[in-house]
């Protein structure tokens, strides 16, 4: 005995989503059918909306249901710094930290000659030919720190290293590896304290001059 | 700097499910808008068909799309047993074990005066109408073994407990509390063991009976 045709097809499609197995999706089936119906029928409207209304902006590939991001298309973001990384999540998480005023462009992946993922479905001329056209100056590899992101990250510069852009002053940077922040040395992997050691940094000690005067 | 519109508001209505944070539900709108927008759409039929197709049974009250569900409409059930739980999940929890034929009474929830949910609001007075009714011999109460749901099944007992049904040879009976399978003594609450003790039952010796001879 099964659940009728209705409930079995929304748990079903419930099943499609990353990290959702069968208990999970009844769940989820159960909750909107019991107790919250109007939320099931927004979330219907919502994801209508969003599969035909979300597009990618023109410029940065990132998921836009404009042609121009927001960020693309904001005035006081500092055009000539891009940042490039992998997915929209990646965007949104730099975003929350506030630090960064430049904009962006998506790879959504990374190369996997495996998978059929090669340069062209990155979009990387796309992204060569803008730094050409347009007055970039700086360009920050922030793929993932895996195998495939420092990859791609690699492969990136490799196609910026042109005796034009070079004339022209272009700087091509990766984010720094390391401790992260509250992590504790003792429990950090051999390959990211390798990073985090031969990343260092040296410290302005401009406010201890007249000591060791 | 947030999402664009659309995808802000997928994300919120994800958020309303049971157990999905914001982490969660921006993962399922960029699982669907970056690789699965076939199953974004599919979902969005399901939900939407479920929300408004998907009623209760007239008899049993479960989740149904038709007036009678496939249990309360099916020729080979005996309808002569009533197994009263509390959600539609509960029913088919009881279904997977394959190892009852009868039919089924969901209270949709449990005794509860403080969120106001009384006797009416789980159709107590229709299951003891329908009891009265049909010739109902046994009621298996199978509520949680929650204080709610405990409280509930005692309330419908004692609603049970009429001189016309007790002289018609009506059993009312509760599902047994103790020891899982597969469970550890040293590990289960005294509350359990304590019901798994005074519920013990008689093992037959009829095999053995030549050895004690």
């Amino acid at each position: 005995m099964n659940y009728s045709p209705l409930i079995q097809q929304l748990i079903d499609a419930f099943k499609r989503l990353p990290g959702v197995g069968n208990k999970s999706a009844q769940r989820m089936v159960l909750h909107f059918l019991e107790r919250d119906r109007e939320g099931g029928r927004r979330l219907a409207a919502a994801l209508a909306a969003a599969m035909d209304g979300v597009g990618q902006c023109c410029v940065c590939r990132t998921l836009s249901e404009t042609e121009h991001c927001g960020i693309c298309s904001h005035p006081a973001r500092d055009h000539g710094t891009v940042c490039v990384v992998e997915t929209p999540a990646d965007v949104f998480a730099v975003e929350q930290t506030a630090a960064y005023r430049g904009r962006y462009f998506v790879l959504m992946g990374h190369l996997s000659p495996i998978d059929g993922i090669g340069p062209a479905a990155l979009g990387i001329d796309v992204l060569v030919q803008q730094v050409q056209n347009i007055a970039v100056h700086e360009v920050i590899l922030a793929t993932n720190p895996t195998v495939e992101g420092e990859a791609t990250a690699w492969y990136i510069a490799e196609q910026l290293n042109r005796p034009e852009l070079v004339e022209r002053g272009l700087k091509v940077s990766r984010i720094a590896h390391g401790v992260p922040m509250g992590g504790e040395l003792e429990y950090i992997d051999g390959s990211t304290l390798m990073h985090s050691l031969s990343g260092r940094q040296l410290l302005s000690l401009a406010g201890k001059t007249d000591n060791t005067a």
